[in-house]
């Protein structure tokens, strides 16, 4: 707190954490704090927001809400799909693509407003004051970064409500009692940490799960559906053409009917430990998998193994904060590049938690039923090939062979 | 067939392709067969084959028939599930990784019965000849290699068939008529590839499924098991101590029953072509969940990361082959180093279709609840810590941003 | 030589071997032969190379001489120079980079004057028929390829000078005698294998190096020299601005007088054997060294390093011959990418046979003397943030230490 | 400076800083310090350190003065060489490599006297903090480490000589005046950064070497070596069978003599800046190409090729200061896995600044003359093997081609 902050850009959800921290920030560092808020398609209303900050105090033309749901898929969720990301071979990242947004569009606020400073409201434990900050410093590097988690002496839930309630901020009714899980929601994914999940071994409370049916009270019938792929963008359901966020609110909607996309994961954190989390992620899951389906029928190998090993880097980039980085970037336009004729159609059939691809088919297809028949091909494929192939693959093991066995 | 053989080892099964193969052998070659039938848990009887070997004119001491499902898993399964491995991201190399231990076997009774060649029944177009091959060579460098598949002139089913009843080979009734899929089989998988599966936008029907049940049969209710790991292998299934053939089995039964392990797959072959397969990896399927379960929980994140970076050129290594190499052994060694702590117990739920790790727990577990807790830590962790780990990692991306945006 | 051929064109250099395929592809293949000559600046006249194919009844409009060398250093060196390339640690690729434009040449003019094949006089033990052939595969998938080495009988040296007698094609006096080295040149290198350099434990004979002056008989004083970059290329020597092939030119001068660049190499080939062969690539050499200078100061250390691990995998694309592939244009992307600020000028000092740098300076640098000094920073950078930096990449290691230790 | 120390392993060289540090120790916290002075063939006396020790107050039993040059070189350089390890293309790694083993042995040190704590000399700005620091905490997790440089309020060479003088600790008169270079050496090398180095477009004066004669002082004659291999180690020089010290240390006089080893780099730090560095590294210099030379004999392509991608992970790896992990640690076994018959003979030329590898023969060659042959191989090899090879290699280019072209 040694550098005197006049104008701070908060990243705001309404909540009590940033109710509280907008309070502190006035307080500690007399200073104006503008609030921006995101519509990333968390399905929360907005409003409210809005009328809190205008109670704590927050000029009119310092209230910022933004629908950023198109730009979210179109520019970081679609991206980040072309590339298969997974974290640890599981997680779709759904918070980690998440925050490089929200950075930038604090950035520019403070920009725009002339503000000397950005504030979260992620902890110091977590990946997130990470992912932020290191956005943050990308964007703008000489920027004064407030995380209030790593400065004040709130540690533990018990002492911030007792300071909300000092500071006369209304505390939810639940929040009252026992302290809630950890949860992170934009259009992508819920996830939840916290309390019962401290434990890996205790199976996750179905009570906990809000994005998604129980499998085993979704429907007895699975359904079928298409999705049509561009370039490696989804373009339409069903054959209907939509945009990027109407595509993934609506597989979110077929994801959660069916029970699709839940996980359980023990994960290590950037900041050095383990935790335990449990993600939904109804839509992108059936995204996910319906993108390596129409990549099977129209990437070349080469390619497509390329792009497998580079994935878990590609991956870790994001989790760890590094959208905002020149190797990010470099992976991007090498996976980018891979993309020009990923198009055409893939038919899954979701059913009680699972998602198969059933079928694809392209007019960009590398599959050759002429070559690959078992059937006579006419000559498309000469057998014989395959023992000079096989012998020069083998040389070197010979001449090894020779020398070792 | 210019080289001059005396006495060839065959890998037969005793169905038709390998009956004809057997039969053009001893005329084509005029040469000796030695017949070699290995039991992988494909599900089958052997004794037949014994039966077709003696009426083919096989000497009794060159029929060699091996129960090699134990030496399978643990030398070969098991040590491929300690990489994750995946090819193209979903496929488990069921047929891939019983291709060496066939290969090995065959070079051994070829040392012992003094044969100076080996024969194989897989086709040209596709990738078992070369797994065969490859591992032929680099056992036994100089070892003649028969690939009839290759050789003759039966260029499609219709004369096989013809071959086979001119040459009095009994034809199962069922292979008169229409063609039957291409299909492998072994205690890991089942896979089918041909017929209305060469159409990629088909769906499988279901009939072509022989190792699960649809899993819109299996039980309406969830059934929730355990399996432990001592250092990165399965040694007991619902806490009773099993040996890894035996783990494998269960696994199989529990996953039939509830449909688990199904996969439609547009795969690139090494041979250079796309084909379309349909694989049934029901076991495998709830084991490979399991360890990464384990894992999550006892394995740091600079081995597990380094283990994810690998693992597509590894599986890529098995497909194609190169079990039988210095890089797959190095890899190996590589992560065998890591496994050494991969030991506990991994609680899963399985349900129609769906399989998923809902519990871990370990003796040598790397979480550590004091200091993950979202509640007072005691000190576990110093949350300023985190300011300076922020600022350096950050420290590129300013000098970076200062000099470009 | 199933196929009818009317019209082949032939990778020409008016040499003794493609002289006579020349010949033998008139009379084998009863068809029309197209020459093409290419000048990638080996150094040689190429005027009586049309005089040889007009000798051998090549018609005037079927002989194509091109000039290349511009094309040659602009797109295909310095894209290659840009990765860093190195192939097993230290070749730079001379041969191998050289080989796909002389293949989309040939494939081009086949087009132009409607040719059904294309030749080439790489032997079959060689990577050079694979860099020809996947190269033509790739650009003209359905291209008749004839491999005369492959095909013939004239399986020696001895042989192939008995048949170009007895078809009055010229023979050399110093071919009659002594088999040659089989060498390449063009404006990046000049290779020499075989004869006495198939003894890997024989030094390489000075008499063998016709780039290069023994490092001993080079000049007593160093040379300095600097070299301007602009985005990753090359642009001016010693601050005068010029084209590609002149920088790579004058740079071959300067390599040449002061005996820098020879490389004595035993190398692992595509096909499965291992060589030995010599390599000269003076200019190549200083250039390779300047590009790594200058992107020591303006690089960023992410996109630095995830260079340095794409590299290897990049340099074996070329080397193997897989430049018209899509995981090579991938890797492409990726590192043109990094190559934006790739701008400013590296000082080398060049004497008897080493080169160094020893200065590099830009407008883009991302060296900050403020922050880097062991003097008073002024607060550039912070020390304390360098024990929280550490205390959470140790955390990890201390949670595995406790467990393990 | 918030805990209670009782006792500190001080990693103490007798110089100025760690005599400063000793005091301030002492003073600071009030607690008793034990010193560690390793003998890493840095090429300093080590007994007036003890003198020194003594007179500061330190116990007879609490000085420790050791000499690890033999597992300096055979636990910890040798094993990076087997990996041919380079950081950013060109460093061999000096200083990174000797800071794990001094770690240990003060953490060994720590344990025996019962101190609770560690110290080191290094500055805040500087990666042998992080090298040390990592390595305390990986080998004793709960261990408290004392970074001076980052805690006290000497913040520049001027105030660190008064408070020098004011404690009456001798100041080297060549320290009052100009501030000097940073250096480290070791048996590996000697480095250098700061005052005129600190800019970048500066060639490094020739009295900052003090390892190397200046190559254009080396000897008008080249000299010839040979180094013998064993398993991928180096046992005997010209000859003569030595411990891994004396060869090391025998190389270095022979580069010394000829002016090897040599680099002037701008290398990325692991705290994120650029920093420029003179190193000197003669006798490590002809290793590592002699350890290139002996593997392309004897190792095998596929294994030769993946140790070359892993390498750059593995040398950031020790630059890091991540010795001491789990990732580290695997791919070593990765690496030692394919060393098994790197064993052989190397014969080098040495002259004014530059190292050629001349020649390498082994028993475990892989090399085939009979095999690569340009003259008659007797069929050793096929020709015609390499068209099937090609056809297959370039099945997928072609259907690529047709698609796309």
């Amino acid at each position: 707190m040694s550098d005197k902050i006049n104008r701070v850009v908060l990243a705001y959800s309404g909540g009590l954490d940033t109710s509280v921290i907008l309070k502190w920030l006035q307080q500690e560092y007399q200073c104006e704090v503008v609030t921006f808020t995101a519509d990333l398609g968390q399905g929360e209303e907005l409003e409210p927001a809005r009328q809190k900050a205008r109670s704590a105090g927050v000029k009119e033309e310092h209230i910022f809400i933004d629908d950023l749901r198109e730009e979210f898929v179109r520019d970081y969720v679609f991206p980040m799909m072309r590339a298969n990301a997974l974290y640890e071979g599981l997680y779709l990242l759904g918070t980690s693509i998440a925050r490089p947004l929200i950075a930038k569009r604090q950035i520019e606020i403070a920009q725009q407003v002339g503000a000397d400073a950005v504030a979260h409201g992620a902890t110091g434990k977590g990946n997130d004051q990470v992912r932020f900050e290191l956005s943050y410093y990308a964007l703008q590097p000489d920027i004064k970064v407030i995380a209030p988690w790593r400065e004040w002496d709130l540690t533990s839930r018990t002492r911030l409500i007792e300071w909300a309630e000092q500071h006369q901020i209304a505390v939810p009714k639940d929040k009252r009692g026992e302290a809630p899980f950890s949860t992170d929601a934009n259009m992508l994914h819920t996830s939840s940490e916290g309390k019962v999940l401290e434990d890996p071994w205790e199976e996750v409370p179905d009570y906990v799960y809000s994005r998604t049916v129980n499998p085993e009270d979704a429907p007895d019938q699975p359904e079928y559906i298409t999705i049509d792929f561009e370039k490696g963008d989804g373009v339409a359901l069903n054959g209907v053409g939509v945009s990027p966020a109407t595509l993934l609110s609506s597989l979110n909607d077929l994801g959660c009917k069916h029970g699709i996309g839940r996980l359980d994961l023990v994960e290590n954190r950037f900041v050095g430990m383990k935790s335990r989390g449990m993600y939904e992620t109804p839509g992108g899951t059936i995204y996910a998998l319906a993108h390596r389906g129409i990549e099977q029928l129209t990437l070349d190998r080469g390619a497509a193994h390329l792009k497998d090993e580079l994935m878990p880097r590609y991956a870790e980039l994001i989790y760890n904060g590094f959208w905002f980085s020149p190797e990010r970037e470099m992976l991007q336009a090498a996976i980018d590049h891979s993309q020009e004729k990923v198009s055409g159609t893939v038919r899954l059939k979701l059913y009680k938690g699972s998602c198969i691809v059933v079928g694809r088919k392209s007019p960009h297809s590398l599959y050759s039923e002429k070559v690959v028949t078992f059937e006579d091909d006419a000559g498309a494929y000469d057998q014989r090939d395959a023992a000079g192939f096989i012998k020069l693959n083998a040389l070197r093991l010979r001449l090894l062979g020779r020398r070792d066995r």
